[in-house]
Formats: C-alpha cells, sequence, structure tokens
C-alpha cells in the first residue's frame, strides 16, 4: 500500500470519529485552531518564505496568492472563527414519518464522510477547506500545489495539532505531501476510501479530473459568462452592470466574458457600452454586425466564444432577439451564471426558464455569484454540474442524507 | 455523428420544450400513454412473442421478467397513471430571500435535463423510467437489453405518438435500437447532452458504468445486506425478520445475505434460526465458530464475506460484541441496507450512528428498502452512493435547483 492509499484508509477510520462529535465540540475546535493559526503566525510565515523562494517563475498575482504574512493569517484566522460560529449543517429538524406497519422512518442529514480537496498554489484554501468540511463532521485529505506545499505542511501541522489536543485523531484533517501527478492520479481512482473529490483549479485541471476519476466529484467549473443586453433594457443601468460584472475582479470565474445585444438598440448601445468599457481598459473583440457599428472593436474568432479570459477582454456579438441570445448562450455556456438585461416581462421570463445555469440574473451584475452573498456564510465553490449541489456551495453541500428506521418486529407481506 | 450522438442532441433540443410544460400538462400525457398501451397491447406482445422467440437461453425468472401480455400491460398501465396522480416534484413552495442590495433570489427546483438509462432485460422498465422523468420534465435516453429489443421499439413509439398527438416533440422519449456494446460506451461520453446517467443493472454491469463513465452517474448499487442480532434481541422477533430478510424475495438487492451474531446468545440463537432457514430452504454458510455450534453450517470462503447471492443462501459469523459488528459491516458492506436486532439502546445508537449505510434498520426487515414502502410513489432506483440521492429515490432524485435572481442594476461593491 503506498503512502496515499494509507491517507485514504486512515481518512475513512478518522471519518466515522468525526461525524459524531457534537456540534459545540466541533465549533470549539474550529476556535482554537484560530487561536492556534494566530500564535503559530511566524513558524508558518517562515516555510511560507522558503515556498516563495523557490516560486520564482510566479506572475504577481500568484505571487500575492501565495504569500503567508501576519496579517493574512490573522484574516485566515478571522476567516476560520467565522465558521465556528456558522450553524451545524448538521442539526435538525429531519423530515420523518411512520409506515402503515407502524416502524418510524428519520430523514436524517449525515456528513459525507471523507472529502478530497485538490486544488491549486493557494495555501489559503488549505485552512478553507480543512474548517468547512470539519465543520460539517467530514473527514478531509488536501492536496495543494507543490508551490505552496512548505506553506501547507505548517499549516496542516498546526490543525492537527488541535485535534491532537483534543484527544481526537488528527488524521481527521491530512494533507498528502507527495506533490506529484502520481499522487493525484491515486487519489483520483480511490473508491474505497473517497466519498466525494472537489477540484478547484484552471478549467482544464478540472477536465482532467472529470475524465480519469472514478471517485465521485462535484466539478467547480468556468464561468464563460454572458450578458445579453435585451431592446428594452435601461441603458445607463446595463452599462454600469457589464463595467462591474467585466472589471470589478476580472480573473474569477463570476466575472463577465461575453456581451449580446438586440438589434434595435446595437446603433444606439453598443458605441456606448464600448466607450465606457475601452475607458475602464477592456479589449473588445466582436462579431462583423458589432465591427460595423463600431470600428473601435477586434475580430472574435470562433474560439473567443468558447473562452473564458479571466482578463480585462470581452467579446460582442449582435442577436436578432431573446430567443437567439437564448440559443446562442446554451450552446456556448458553462452552466455557470447568465444575465439578461431587460424590462420586459416575457422576455425575461423566457430567459429565466429556458437558460441552463446554476444561476440566471435579471439586471444583476454576475459577480454575485458567491456563497457569501448567497447568505451561505461560506463556500466550497461553485458547481457547474446539476447533481447534488448547483452553484455556490456552502456547508450542506458537503453533507448527505441517512434513513434511519426503527420498528418492533415489522417483515414484509 | 453517430446515431447515438443524433439522439443525445436531439435530447437536449427536447429537454428545453418538456421542461417547461404545466405539471397538468404532463399529468394528463401520462394518462393518454396507460390508455395507449392498454389499445395497443396486442402489436405489443405480438413484438414481446418475436423477443421470447430468440431469447431461448434465458432462466424460467429471466423469461417471466422479459414476458408482455394483456394482463402484464395492463398492470403497467395502470402504473403509468398512478404516476401522473403523484405530486409534481417541480412544484413550489421555493425558498427565497433578498440582498441586501435589494435583488431577490429564488432557489427553483426544475428537471435534471437529459437523463439517460441503460438497463437489463425486463420491458417494464422501458415504461417507468419514460414515466418518471416525463413527470419530472425530463427529457429521456432509453437503452435496453437486447433481448428485449422488439418489445422496447413499441413501447417506445407507443408513448412517443401520444407526444405527437399532443403536438410534442416525441424526442422527449428516445429509445437507442443499436443494442451493441458500442452504444453504450458512447452514450457514458456524451457530456455534452446528458446531465445523468443511471444504470440498472448486476453489480458488474453498475461497476463497468461507473468506472467508464465521464458522464455524471447515480449508482444504483448491489446489496450485501447484513442482520446483526444483539445479545438483547427478542430473538422470536429476529427468526422472523431474519427469514423475511432472506426468503421473501431472494434475488433482489434488499434481501439479507448475511447474519452476525452476538457470541453470548449464539449457542441457543444459531441452531434455532439455522433450523428455520434449512426449512425455508435457505443454505447456511458460515465462520468456524458458527460451524462448532451448528454442524448443518459448511464453511464460508473468504469471498462469500462479499458476495451478494440473490439466492436462498445465508452466511452466518459470530462476533464478540456490536463494535465489532459495526467494523465487520462497514468494512463489507455495499452502503445498501443494514439491520440491527436489538433492545438495548446504546447499541442500537451506536449502530444507527455508525454504519455507513443508505438505510439503517432497528428490528425491521431490509426487504422495506423500496420507494413505495417509503412513501415516494415510485421508485428510479436505490442509491447506493452519497451524492445527490442515497436510498430509495423517487421523483424528486430526478429534479436539480437553479437560482433565478430578479433585481434592477445592482452591481458589487
Amino acid at each position: 500500500m503506498n503512502s496515499v492509499e494509507e491517507i485514504g484508509r486512515r481518512a475513512k477510520v478518522a471519518a466515522a470519529e468525526v461525524a459524531n462529535l457534537p456540534a459545540d465540540i466541533r465549533s470549539q475546535i474550529l476556535v482554537d485552531m484560530a487561536t492556534a493559526l494566530e500564535e503559530n503566525w511566524a513558524a508558518i510565515a517562515a516555510a511560507n518564505k522558503k515556498d516563495l523562494a523557490v516560486a520564482t517563475g510566479l506572475s504577481v498575482p500568484m505571487r500575492n496568492r501565495l504569500t503567508l504574512n501576519q496579517k493574512v493569517i490573522h484574516d485566515i484566522a478571522i476567516s476560520l472563527s467565522s465558521v465556528a460560529a456558522l450553524d451545524d449543517p448538521l442539526a435538525g429538524p429531519y423530515d420523518h414519518w411512520r409506515h402503515s406497519t407502524g416502524f418510524e422512518i428519520i430523514k436524517k442529514t449525515v456528513p459525507l464522510g471523507v472529502v478530497a480537496m485538490v486544488f491549486e498554489a493557494r495555501p489559503n484554501v488549505t485552512i478553507d477547506a480543512a474548517a468547512l468540511t470539519f465543520k460539517s463532521g467530514n473527514a478531509v485529505i488536501l492536496r495543494g500545489g507543490k508551490e505552496a506545499i512548505n506553506s501547507n505542511i505548517v499549516l496542516a501541522d498546526t490543525l492537527r495539532a488541535v485535534l491532537s489536543n483534543h484527544e481526537l485523531n488528527p488524521d481527521i484533517i491530512q494533507l498528502i505531501t507527495d506533490t506529484t501527478h502520481e499522487s493525484v492520479n491515486t487519489l483520483l481512482n480511490m473508491r474505497q476510501y473517497i466519498d466525494v473529490l472537489i477540484p478547484r483549479g484552471s478549467g482544464q485541471f478540472i477536465d482532467f479530473v472529470v475524465k480519469n476519476a472514478t471517485v465521485p466529484v462535484i466539478e467547480t467549473g468556468a464561468g464563460n459568462t454572458h450578458i445579453y443586453v435585451d431592446a428594452s433594457a435601461k441603458q445607463d443601468e446595463a452599462i454600469r452592470v457589464i463595467n462591474n460584472a467585466k472589471t470589478q475582479k476580472p480573473a474569477v470565474c463570476n466575472a463577465a466574458e461575453k456581451l449580446l445585444i438586440h438589434e434595435a438598440i446595437a446603433e444606439e448601445f453598443l458605441p456606448r457600452v464600448v466607450g465606457d468599457l475601452l475607458t475602464s481598459g477592456v479589449a473588445v473583440r466582436g462579431d462583423q454586425q458589432a465591427i460595423n457599428i463600431d470600428k473601435r472593436i477586434s475580430a472574435a474568432t470562433v474560439e473567443d466564444w468558447y473562452t473564458e479570459y479571466n482578463d480585462l477582454i470581452i467579446a460582442v456579438k449582435i442577436v436578432k432577439d431573446t430567443n437567439e441570445a437564448i440559443e446562442w448562450i446554451n450552446e456556448h455556456t458553462t452552466h455557470h451564471s447568465e444575465t439578461i438585461i431587460s424590462e420586459d416581462t416575457d422576455n425575461v421570463k423566457d430567459f429565466m426558464n429556458k437558460i441552463d445555469a446554476a444561476v440566471v440574473y435579471q439586471n444583476v451584475s454576475t459577480r454575485f455569484t458567491d456563497g457569501f452573498e448567497f447568505g451561505f456564510g461560506a463556500e466550497i465553490g461553485i458547481s457547474t454540474q446539476k447533481l447534488h449541489a448547483r452553484g455556490p456551495m456552502g456547508l450542506n453541500a458537503l453533507t448527505t442524507i441517512k434513513y434511519e428506521v426503527f420498528g418492533d418486529g415489522q417483515i414484509r407481506a
């Protein structure tokens, strides 16, 4: 048995232990973990310096995401304390009913069991993932990127020490320190130990996981997010929403990537919105009809319409009507977040009913697709699949159900 | 594009159409489908005769399952009508709340979209699957076994004609008539068209699907089901429950396969239960400790403990206590249904909390793990995985959620 399998086996044993911890103890341990992080900040920052020293090839934003100093560690500890304060996702009330023969069925909420998280260079995800899985009564196996390995080791050790201090099995939280591809491949196929695997990272990486995993996966996907501006739109409002959705944080999955405009308003609206976007530093690409109206637009290729830029780029297309917008979006969507800007009730209803995405907006920036903004108090990721969880995932996404049946000798006739 | 892919593409188009059909129209169409089956019984039975003529190698029970005559078709039509009468799984009330900036979030229940069902020789599953997916607003792709192909073609055509009569897209219900392995392989990888695939069949077949599918799968697994008889058990009750769970319908997944007995009562209880099982024609295998007590027991191999017999065979093991029973079961369970026979509240609580199965029983036959017995009015299958659905699946398992957000220009700060 290699070490990743051994980690799996241990996680399964630990899962049974954490599943039955009372909610107040789970919360207290999370508070103690927050304290331990603050107390241990110097050791964490020192390990992080080692990671930064090696990671010379990273872009400035990636380097910033990797950096842990006293301030960042303090913020992570605060976020951990806020998880402690969330409602227990395992608490009832549970549905329950009686069979005609007299036995009682209780539909309980229980933890998933062993959750595996595979993620890229951000060490804060290590704490986030450990906190949310622990809060919901799960054991977790963490596999972070090699760029953050020294930081992750100290972070995981800090949390595991708190578990040991509470006389709990430290294997409730485990980190895979083997950062080879081989360790991910092993993880993807440990059906006997892993109840769900949640990948976080690039679209390409998530695609690899989905195609190669035999363990159940929750796909947290890319966002090729569209905004459709209907003929009835309030144009000033549309420009404000588009600018926010595109520029407020362009690198994230809920940023807008594509703009569809109803042809009836294109002559008037397109130059206004292009001017606004150019002023904000956004490169605007588009189809021929858009270019004919505004020469500041460069030509979009077929590939553009399928691309999540994660950058200050947008592609614009002119459409005949709401139906064409719906068809276009359903052909190109990554099922994340889609928006209509419209004052026409029928068109909005059509758009809401027919668009195949986790979140569908009227007159609101797509940047709100987020567990905190949705009021869940946490976010494990944003699911772009339909099974189990869809859209921003809070603690409930880390639970399942179990039927407990109590009788006195009932048999089936 | 080969024909299975073409079926996928058409299903995606049809899914948008059926998703927005009002509940009363969906129900009316199901009633009309029941009528059409009754009216068309002679053509269905004739096609079925062709299947039976070819299927000379089948066992008697398999042959009975394949047979469609006027009586069986009438029963299928009755069952279809009962699906029509079920509550609409898409009806609200939906959760909804307001963001601090004023927009409203509605968490709607919506169909999954395109459901693919792959199943073995029982043609009644064709109607069942079509009825349940249609009732819940989904398009369905059916891939039945080759033994029932002639029956399935006439059944599917009968349902599709009703859709056409209502001026609906008949591709809401499609049958793959290509019964080669190739058609299943194509289906398992059509991520662009299929939202969920539900396999029904042998453990080996489901294992193949889980390992080879890239589309999301709901595993409807095997049942290596245990009954643990605690020292505190009412022994007469235990014998009655064990006999029912083992013999009432031995070929199904919720039948008992293994028996664990607390050593404190083994000398007294084991000969009684073995006698009762032998009288019912059950072959009893066991571990050495059991054989030492009752020589009528033959030796179980290591493989026995992992085997779902689906036959009149049971294997018995003597355990030290409830803890050993729990550990043994969690090592060998297929996560379907597990039972404790006990009057000891602490032991029952431990068993309920620690056993990792969809349904855990106290003093009740495992044969009750069934969508109808659980009061769901239907059963798509019994999920042995933890994501999305667990245990008997009713219509709700064929739905997902979608967030609809209504605002007036909100942007993220």
